[in-house]
């Protein structure tokens, strides 16, 4: 099957990996590196597709999983499909639901994250994360068997029911379906999950009949160095579209810098290369430098519906009392909406009063800041000025979040 | 002090009072008959200002009373003001404080709203409103002393501190301190607080000091004939800017269009009328043919953030299953921003999934719905045919709610 995208790197960083390129698929080209906005039920949470558009937002990312649940795949088919349903004509990915099949089993239950595992000790790991099968999905050679988060009803996914969800949903890129393993996984359960994951990509390549999707694969083997590496060569050497490095990025951004140095290096040059869940600044830096040109995540999203802000000096809580009087907006140099019209007063009066307003004015800055920096690294790759402009990032990131004291490091 | 405001009639309809004008303020103008959206909060809720604009809305109703305790008048002052705290330009209006007053006291406590009183037992009500007396406010002579139902903190308000606070929050139009009686006040009371809103009235009138604000004077006396003939002929000859029906409209909608038949045509002709808190189709046209200008109402919105979306055929309420696999707009017809771009099916999805941007989606379709009506009631009335046109919306409305029973009506 030939590949529905067309994917042409424009610029090459000369002291890292980091690339800038323009990916064509079938709803519209998306300059890279670059970031999309999440809408796990079909809705960037608080915006308006036109909002989305406006703020240069060029691909977004919706979860099969949840979409699957609710309202049902065959229903968004019958709709015409995820585009016509949500009202975006812009590049669409869906996830493939290993992520969720995880964060709503395993880590929901244990309360693990991306990166850091909630156990310090390190040791007892594998115990607990053997002994403590998670009550909602059950993983077997084949897939996973789950009880939905909404009613409890019983759910299955394996590469094939994956693939099919992701075809009558219909996004332009869509994901292998992977195990995703815990932090807590030690690497004998990780080897075993990446075996099946692997089994897994190539029956989703096997399961995929239409011929306008990008398929990615996703590489797995948790911190693991020699499973990361088998994992990027097995995936790299099948016929996917583009590769995403997924799952347990381990137990710091050290590590997460090790897992992409390990991995990305062995991919086709001329593939785009996804990092997923992954969308802090500081991360996107350390990212693009190792050759990452898309990520999705939903921090800026989330961490703005908790009136944590993103401005040049670091993030600020605008609920805080010290911006009760302060006239200026959030960033004096940002050009958004939010930024153009309200000052940092009347914010922290909307998220004070609970008002639906405040929480997609706060989206829309965080979204505006995000892409803002995401263009400003296309361009710096362009011009061979990456470091410096990272450098100077670096400079002011921070400083306003030490004046805030605990706030902005007790947000979710 | 001379009038900020000119009142242009255009056209009178033959068959009603009914009239169709133009109001001009120091932020422009306003088309009537005119419905205000509420911004409670300086904020109608879940829109942003350009959205109201993009809308048709002329005029925003802001609460003095909310504002006042947060963020506090002083602070919008300092701010510029209303218009700019919240980046709304337009005509703006506050209420005085004198209904949440009321509605926040002895509404709250004894379960009752503009219209209806909660205990059949009509002989009785003068025993519990008099015996009952609201623990959150105290009215004398020369206010009411009140608790903040944001925090329990004692505050007061006067005709002189609510004229205060409204000059500080720089609306266009402002009004009149009165206090508001409820369904369940007996003609004794009701005569009672009628002669210290008159008093009040005066005192608003003496306290004002700025030139750019037009002050209405309220009408009040309940639902007693001779109260309410006699409180319009006070109010109506004082040199108010324009007139506004409030408090207590009595027991049904029969009750609300006598009080309007006794008072309306004691004002004076060149002057602009408000009806206050009042805005369901079936009102707004009883109202419009009774001599009122302009309108402000919280149901197009809050219905919306329930899931209540206005039709020609009626409320339907979109979580419904019946609009599971509906791929039309919510009202082929319409124009606004949700109907040229979203299924009931995605807005059901929304409602169920409790995704922010339902709400709003929802209230850009009401609002568009019901200034779109007000729309067609100005030219109706210019073009003589506003009983026609009200014959062909009511041979429509109501069927739609037919068809899901009791959901409707069940709505908040």
């Amino acid at each position: 099957m030939s590949t529905p995208i067309r994917f042409d790197i424009a610029a090459h960083d000369r002291r890292s990996r980091a690339r800038a390129g323009v990916l064509t698929t079938p709803h519209g080209v998306v300059h890279t590196p670059a970031l999309c906005p999440v809408a796990t039920q079909a809705t960037v949470k608080s915006l308006a597709p036109d909002e989305l558009r406006d703020l240069g937002a060029e691909l977004v990312l919706v979860n099969a999983y949840h979409l699957n649940l609710r309202p049902g795949a065959d229903l968004v088919a019958k709709l015409g499909g995820l585009h016509s349903f949500m009202a975006w004509d812009g590049p669409l990915m869906t996830d493939s639901g290993g992520w969720q099949v995880f964060s709503l089993g395993f880590a929901l239950e244990h309360g693990v994250g991306k990166i850091a595992g909630l156990f310090p000790d390190e040791g007892d790991t594998r115990v607990r994360a053997r002994g403590q099968r998670p009550r909602l999905t059950r993983v077997d050679a084949d897939g996973v068997t789950f009880t939905s988060h909404i009613d409890g009803s019983r759910h299955r996914f394996s590469p094939e029911i994956s693939i099919g969800v992701q075809e009558r949903l219909g996004a332009d890129l869509i994901l292998a379906f992977d195990e995703c393993t815990s932090p807590l996984h030690d690497e004998g359960y990780t080897a075993e999950a990446l075996t099946r994951t692997h089994r897994w990509a190539q029956r989703c390549l096997d399961a995929r009949t239409r011929s306008d999707q990008a398929l990615l694969g996703i590489v797995q083997g948790g911190a693991f160095e020699e499973l990361r590496r088998e994992s990027a060569a097995f995936i790299g050497g099948l016929p996917f579209d583009g590769f995403a490095v997924g799952g347990s990025l381990g137990r710091s951004k050290e590590d997460m810098r090790r897992v992409l140095d390990w991995t990305v290096p062995l991919f086709a040059e001329d593939r785009p290369r996804h990092l997923l869940g992954i969308g802090e600044p500081e991360d996107i830096f350390d990212a693009v430098e190792r050759g990452i040109d898309t990520f999705d995540c939903v921090s800026p999203t989330r961490l703005a519906r908790h009136g944590m802000l993103y401005t040049p000096d670091g993030r600020i809580a605008i609920r805080n009392a010290q911006f009760q009087q302060d006239f200026r907006p959030v960033d004096s140099d940002c050009l958004c909406y939010t930024c153009r019209h309200f000052s940092r007063a009347y914010l922290r009066h909307l998220f004070v009063a609970e008002e639906l307003l405040g929480y997609r004015l706060a989206t829309i800055h965080n979204l505006a800041f995000m892409l803002g920096l995401l263009e400003r690294i296309r361009d710096s790759i362009r011009q061979g000025e990456l470091a410096e402009m990272r450098r100077g990032f670096a400079a002011r990131w921070g400083r306003a979040e030490v004046t805030i004291g605990g706030q902005t490091r007790d947000a979710p």
